[in-house]
């Protein structure tokens, strides 16, 4: 369960903005804000049924951006590969503060 | 121009899939194949101001997602950066093979 709960926090972050409004609320107050989905019910006044379709239809949207653009797959690629850099100058004393602070900048980019 | 055409080649190569059919045909084959208006009419049997139409429609749906996800934005700062971190362990003569390797995987991953 936390690792779908990680995933859907970066691919609601990825791609929130290609959702309509009603997906995103549903799927952010649920992954993001933590809340039951007895709770979203209560606050939208619709069926918990509603909501709980209403995201597992959302969770689908998101997983099919993903597999067409896999901008979520190509960060953690990267970020192995930043890992392995910072590593790799560790190793050979080479990991000064300047280009500490700019694998760092390339690590926030995402 | 030639910005322009260098712009739509990224911005198709990132978002195609999203594209109907329809309109990735006409625009690879103006973008990146580089045929004409008049030839791409001929070939599909339209007028040149239905092509004319189709790829500009196109060009506004590539720039909308591109506004909504930014991945050539993202992508662009990131080559600046990996620029900057080859000049700066090239000026402290910290540029191993091993880590060239490893910042060409970065770049390539794009």
């Amino acid at each position: 369960m936390f690792e779908k709960t990680t995933r859907m926090n970066f691919l609601i972050d990825i791609y929130e903005s290609l959702l309509t409004e009603k997906q995103k609320s549903y799927v952010s107050l649920y992954y993001l804000e933590d809340l039951s989905l007895g709770e979203i019910a209560e606050e939208f006044e619709v069926s918990r049924q509603a909501v709980y379709d209403n995201i597992k239809r959302t969770e689908a949207v998101l997983e099919n951006y993903e597999t067409k653009l896999g901008v979520l797959q190509k960060y953690q690629e990267r970020e192995q590969l930043i890992e392995q850099i910072e590593q790799h100058l560790t190793q050979h004393k080479q990991l000064d503060d300047g280009v500490a602070a700019l694998l760092q900048q390339l690590k926030n980019m995402d």
